[in-house]
């Protein structure tokens, strides 16, 4: 449920092993595997190309132009994570710049998503944190008004449960329910090593058409 | 959980009184009444002005350009209940009509959100069946691949459950968790009840200022 | 071929019985009739509700912020007539106001189809003059710059060649080849024939699912 | 200068009369009358349709998702002001509703005219308070943070400045500088007064082609 | 016409000399040297940047979230061609990645142009393989639906003819009739050859201002 | 005041010293330095990365579709100047290139910014000559019609005066009154001095929450 001055502390994360497996397989993947759902929607874009990263969440839920609740996220970040930030209504305000990525990094943060701009591009590049966002923008937040952390959020059209695992990459953002991770993987993987032999047929000039025999 | 091919016929719908109790009352002061949460994006708007409804969600996933689970769902329609259509991606085309609304109408539905498009405005105002959409668009869709009927879903930035309370009216559209509906009728009930009295203080030329003591 | 700086004056119209014969078909039924193909984008809305007009299209190409060749196309108007106008590059201003509706009127047109914004538009509802347009914009534009008469051209994701068939209501606007004409609207005649007897089975309670033999 | 925490009570605005002849002539004929300068983005849409006003302008300069300055600009209002409300970057929030609608009118405002959205559209319709506005949401605000009263603001891409003539109708909102209202008005009213004479030829058939002489 | 349901085999490509000779003049000049038409919106963008090629159109129409007829087109594919895709309704799906690529590389095809989204976009970069699309997405697509492939098209704005010219650079995509590319590859190289001088006196200080003789 | 048909040659620049110690600040230190006003949107973006500059507006209006006035404005860069472009109403067409470019830098220009698009992006990088603006576009504009130089504009959102102080970087563009250059170079200056620590604190875990005194 999404509520707001929620503090969750203690949630259950998905498998560390599987979560792990997922970020080699990379978004598209992924998303094919657990039968085409959990996306964000595309205008989520990577600040910096060639980050592929895959984490468990723990989610914030802010207010428009308030950054109050990224200080308080940042306590229950646990290595391996990933931040995923929500706003209770659009906003392109920037939230997170290299100031907060020196604290979520220092924390164990694998990466921020936030359905909201972010600042300091150059900076968290060189950092190489990676920030999937909706744009980047200087516009600075203020501190006052509480909002949640570590409950059920929508960022970007995807709904995201703490715990859930996320996978990133150039192609954008996909969430995997916690319980999911573990058969996610598997398909996953599955799929990916029948891709080597469909890719070698196509490329010697077999046609889709009669590779799937859609005739 | 969000998934394809899945329709549930056994759901729990929130208390009919109190669900009852919420349309009255309209979306704003519900959605105050809840802690500001629970909103649809404003770009959802009423295709006729002055409608105000409430009901239980009965909850559809569809296909870009495919409307096949709209015919599922209308046999899952209750009296009472309202359609809430998501598609598994940024959709605009028109997924519903004076046919379709002829079907949930007798079914005893009393609205459909759809965060998509809707044709037939013209027949569809003259039924009085009020929708909730993102846009109008005569392009018609197809019947071809399945989704599903009753699972969890995101619509226009809400997430929604089967089950859970709907109020729309002309400022939106916002859901009310089906264990929330009747302390959120409560509490909206209380802020009306306070608002009368503000109401005449600030129209006779009290200012906000003074009334809410911000000085 | 879009090409600037050309009027053509000879034009070879659809058949009038058959763009007669369309309006009181409705948008939504002709795009059917044709095949789902035809439609410009759902941003295209009407400034007032319930006109439902068909028409031959006149095509004008104008260039952003200057609206010289609407007072060229005036003189390729024949009763009967949709103006349709689309500019080089996406442009909010407002090209159309009374005056022009005046000679419009006067010339015979039935309607403006434009993907830009007018003006005036409290005064072209009361003299009942049909307008669908991307916006309204007070705008002014200059006449500095020639465009073209009775081109080819793209308005608003449609593709338009003098003399098509334009139809348009409360659900936007479909252009018909001039070629298909008459046999898209005995298509949408026998399609609207049809749906009477669909329309009694739905509002009696048959499910969709069952009369469409989905299951 | 746009800053933040400042409320300034001393303005100059401008001359009433002028001011009060703006309304009848319109946005478009007044922005003409300008030079084709001063107009707000057209995604600034009345409430309903129908009203027609001019005032002076009072400021506001609001933080996103936050809306204490509206009770502290309520003080500064005058009889014949109009409201101008900007905010520091793009919201689309719900900050001006019923409560606060009795509040201006009891002070005298004529309108208000708001970057952002508003709320209770329907109470407000009642009312017959008039309002431009980016989006109708009923999504409310905070009131945590300090922003400004009667400083120059931005608002939907056009500089107003305290004191500014103001004018809107169903085709948008023009800002006419305080020291311009005076001739703006003059040169509008000439600019009418030869409208009748176009029309009424435009109306015959002559054409704008011929009558413009652009041949 | 744009039908529904049509594969056309037996097209007429532009002239490959003219065709050849665009790449290197680049967007801007050739679609100057055309009389400033043609242009895509410029929401087209390439997933990469640095590509610059010409080729001949096979266009393919698809339905929303569905890309059977990208498997169908790969048959038509001569070496030379770029692809043309458009989408019967706006979608930003992911219609085309790394299998796709394979296999429309091995058909001779120089690159895609696509008013929808890709994925696998870090691979396609890695093959060089050129996309100019609206957006980056993951979203995988059904293959229930026919499209078309060698109609006439719209493509982001631009109406586009099987066997037509496409020039795409790092400014976007023109598009050049199949009959007009040997003249326009004249005009624009004529055009260039202009612009070296123009370069040298810009450089050297000289004003456009005087060089243009605009005073 | 926006006014067409103005050339300004008289205007008073910032201080030379405090608008250069502005770029090493950057945009994000500059903006909070400021109290957080005079950022433009955040959907103008650098046409390549790293670009970080500062200099004084020199400011020109353009009408849609025309870039008349680039010229002439041309004739009023100093070394150190920034050219400050907006348009009448919403273009994205590509009002400067690579000659344009030669003359901008050969009269002493940093950089240019522009609420509208740009091409010849791949020749703009070669050169080094950056550009902030609205999108990438090929679409050639005309030489039709006057604007103004240096009067008070509005260029995505913001207000500038011909003088003030402009800082860009991969952050996006601030506006700095010409007034205030030279205390917000300090204020810049001593926010940046105590970031250092601060990052070091957070960098070695201690959680801004506690360093904030936020709990």
């Amino acid at each position: 449920m999404t509520e707001l001055g929620v503090v969750r502390r203690a949630i259950t994360r998905a498998d560390r092993a599987s979560v792990d497996a997922l970020a080699p397989l990379g978004v598209a993947t992924v998303h094919e595997a657990m039968g085409r759902v959990g996306l964000m929607k595309p205008y989520m874009r990577p600040i910096f190309a060639g980050a592929q990263v895959s984490g468990t969440a723990v989610t914030v839920l802010l207010h428009p132009g308030d950054n109050w609740m990224m200080h308080v996220v940042a306590e229950q970040i646990q290595p391996g994570d990933i931040v995923v930030a929500a706003i209770t209504a659009d906003c392109e305000d920037g939230y997170f710049g290299d100031l907060l990525a020196s604290s979520f990094k220092a924390r164990g943060a694998r990466a921020l998503v936030i359905d909201a701009g972010v600042r300091d591009v150059k900076t968290l590049t060189e950092m190489g944190f990676p920030v999937w966002s909706k744009c980047v923008s200087a516009k600075g937040t203020v501190k006052a008004t509480l909002g949640s952390v570590n409950v059920s959020v929508v960022c970007a059209g995807a709904a995201v449960n703490p715990g859930d695992a996320i996978v990133a990459d150039d192609d954008g953002v996909v969430v995997v329910p916690a319980e999911w991770a573990g058969k996610t993987a598997e398909a996953a993987k599955a799929r990916e090593a029948n891709e080597g032999d469909k890719r070698a047929k196509l490329a010697a000039g077999v046609l889709g058409h009669d590779m799937y025999k859609m005739r």
